[in-house]
């Protein structure tokens, strides 16, 4: 029986089985050495996005200085009938094989657009090829959930977002990878406890309907609640009638924090129970609500001026439903054969690319407001005039990070200052203003026509 | 920097935070270990969806019986501002806490529908309460997938297909899980070589774009490749032009055993690409396509008669693309309080759950076609008439797994089997005939009108 969990101990497999088919074949040509630049960006945007926020390169870093083969994975490349005509000797170089490369990338929680390489490899080629399936799953996971809980944050504009989705991720590590990400992106905390411990995070929660369902009276379930947990208590009130619940709640005499909903329409029931509460004196308890609620439904909320104060977001966050991938490619821009450098590149017109490495900027006006990208080559100069910044960093040098790797409320600050700098147009949750990004001169003409 | 992989030994907080508030509010109130009864099942099907195929159990169970909590997590606990009132007690109750319940389960790879338990616990309140996180999370991603899976495998009649969504999956683990339950629903292969080893499944996949681009020229590339893979060797036709692919690869001298077809028009190119090779002599060359594939394309192409041998699947297949989750419940169905055995159940209309553990049965007609399902209470005998029998079985009982763990393969068996006994009609994939399912009279009557 097998939990199936990822571990240090066991990442030189966790690819897909043509990366080392093909780290094989270059070791074979004498080819594995070679320095090779590959890039990661987003190919196109989802059609119901219109920015991303970029996250995941911890775990991805994470994966890249713990990589190696083990004796008992080499063991099962050697037996697999692919590999049946490779020499020894590059099982025996497998067992060495570290990441020893250089690592650019944009900082976690920056706003990116398509086409602009998020991460870029400079690695002996084998070992680049190897490291594209992880590079890929963990990067695009975690930026396609922050960048729909950017959305969510924006829509809720001001109220707190919470992530509730641990139960509808896609398995117990993507509960983890979830919380991390819609964290970043303005999300004031988690319900997923060991997301919380390892992240240093909020851990949010308090009751469910079997509580309440647990006893036979639901007065006596909010008083027996309050006793055990006096502070920071929030009360279900849906499990039977909202209205009824919330006079039950008051009945009790649980000193509680705020009520939750949880169903049925929000917005005449949040009105209600505010209204309850008010007469009751409880003008300070707060409204929490929950139930299927996706960026659309809670800006109608906010927009009806509904008086609830904290959004619960689940599924439709953590799963990224409404698209539940992104487009990250992985391609091979530059390699340093025997004869020279050469940049590598598709010209096909749906899935062109550009070759060498790139680089980002971005310019900003007088307040910090974003004006407009440019990917250029990674050895041109910024441009001249106007306040251009590059985007991407150096991460790791020669296998090591050198990189100051910021918490994670730090970079859930840097990204609510970079969200702040995306001007408002480009926010809206339908629009169609697309945020100009332009393809540099020199980048444009290293393409042979 | 944290991977953020789950592991054995560190189960304990994989929860949502209010499934422990409660544990020790139940505790609190010495009700922590009256019996009680939870159901697992999914509310209705997706719309894209007629039936499920189960899948994830294997990891449920490896959760329940390895489920514990360190020092460490209840250093947490004890620390977070929740739980300031809870007693210290609990602490070290928490401590010697464990899964020693029993389960009744549909086996993993049974074709099921909505509003059939799928799983049942039994267990003292507060521990069957914390699990249910874990459970929402594995059982619904891996059955999610597999019936995704059953309809990309139905729309295949016959051809193979793989798995090839590591890349898409919601993260390292989620490509694992993604593996075996597509593996469960009839994909013959996986291209996740942790996936294959640890399962003991094939793992497949020879060459991508990059090994093309890494080399001047794509009739080199192949001969090049042929030289450390002369076995088993699929050669990637697509990098620049399909026909002029093929034709190199004929060129090579590649003892090849197949082409794969990445994007363009799959069906003229694979008509073309086959004459080509038929022309050569190569009639035992196989044709592989892959490419933004689902059901509904993979129906278009062998509806058409593309000579296309085995489909390679990704993002669709492991992120279930048209509907990314899958409305799973884990609900409160009976509990014993010290005034006796009580059922417990929600009435609103679209919430309805009954009470008490059940059962599901199911009638099969003399060629061993399903007929229809009936859910009944577990302590009802099967209808006295006809050929019906029950799918939930004991797989643990007191916290010791009782069932005989099947491997992997006969997993996969057991779903051909049953898929071949679900009617035809409802396996297309769109139709609007709904398999019967209905709910027993002693049932129905459980419930106070």
């Amino acid at each position: 029986m097998d939990g199936l969990f990822p571990s240090d101990e066991q990442l030189g497999l966790l690819t897909d089985l043509y990366e080392l088919t093909m780290a094989a074949g270059y070791y074979v040509q004498g080819m594995a050495r070679w320095p090779a630049t590959f890039e990661l960006w987003v190919r196109r945007l989802p059609g119901c996005r219109r920015y991303l926020v970029t996250a995941g390169l911890e775990q991805a870093v994470h994966y890249l200085t713990h990589l190696h083969f083990t004796a008992q994975e080499i063991a099962y490349l050697r037996a697999h009938p692919s590999f049946a005509h490779v020499p020894q000797s590059w099982f025996d170089y497998l067992r060495t094989l570290r990441f020893e490369g250089d690592v650019w990338a944009v900082p976690e929680g920056t706003v990116v657009f398509a086409g602009e390489p998020l991460v870029r490899i400079e690695a002996p080629l084998d070992v680049a090829q190897i490291v594209e399936t992880y590079l890929l799953t963990t990067l695009s996971m975690q930026t396609m959930v922050a960048s729909k809980a950017a959305r969510i944050v924006w829509a809720a504009q001001g109220r707190g977002v919470v992530d509730f989705g641990s139960r509808r991720a896609h398995g117990p590590q993507a509960g983890l990878l979830a919380a991390r990400a819609s964290f970043i992106a303005g999300c004031s905390g988690t319900s997923n406890v060991e997301a919380a411990r390892r992240l240093g995070i909020p851990a949010v929660g308090t009751q469910a309907h079997s509580w309440i369902m647990a006893h036979d009276d639901e007065t006596e379930a909010f008083r027996r609640f309050g006793t055990v947990f006096p502070q920071a208590c929030t009360l279900l009130i849906d499990t039977y009638d909202t209205l009824t619940g919330v006079r039950h709640a008051l009945a009790s005499g649980v000193p509680f924090q705020a009520v939750r909903l949880d169903s049925g329409d929000l917005l005449t029931l949040s009105r209600a129970v505010r209204c309850i509460l008010d007469e009751a004196g409880r003008t300070d308890a707060r409204i929490v609500a929950s139930g299927d609620l996706n960026e659309y439904r809670i800006a109608e909320l906010v927009r009806a001026g509904a008086p609830i104060d904290l959004f619960g977001v689940g599924t439709e966050m953590v799963t990224s439903r409404d698209d539940p991938t992104l487009g990250v490619v992985y391609k091979l821009v530059a390699i340093d054969t025997p004869h020279g450098h050469a940049g590598r590149f598709k010209l096909s017109p749906e899935k062109r690319t550009y070759p060498h490495a790139k680089q980002v900027y971005r310019q900003r006006d007088a307040q910090g407001q974003f004006l407009g990208d440019r990917i250029a080559l990674a050895t041109e100069p910024p441009p001249d005039t106007g306040n251009w910044q590059p985007l991407l960093v150096p991460v790791m040098r020669q296998g090591q990070v050198v990189y100051p790797w910021p918490d994670l409320h730090a970079v859930q600050r840097y990204c609510q200052h970079q969200l702040a700098e995306l001007p408002e147009q480009y926010k809206h949750l339908q629009g169609d203003e697309v945020y100009p990004v332009e393809i540099s001169t020199a980048l444009q003409t290293s393409v042979p026509s």
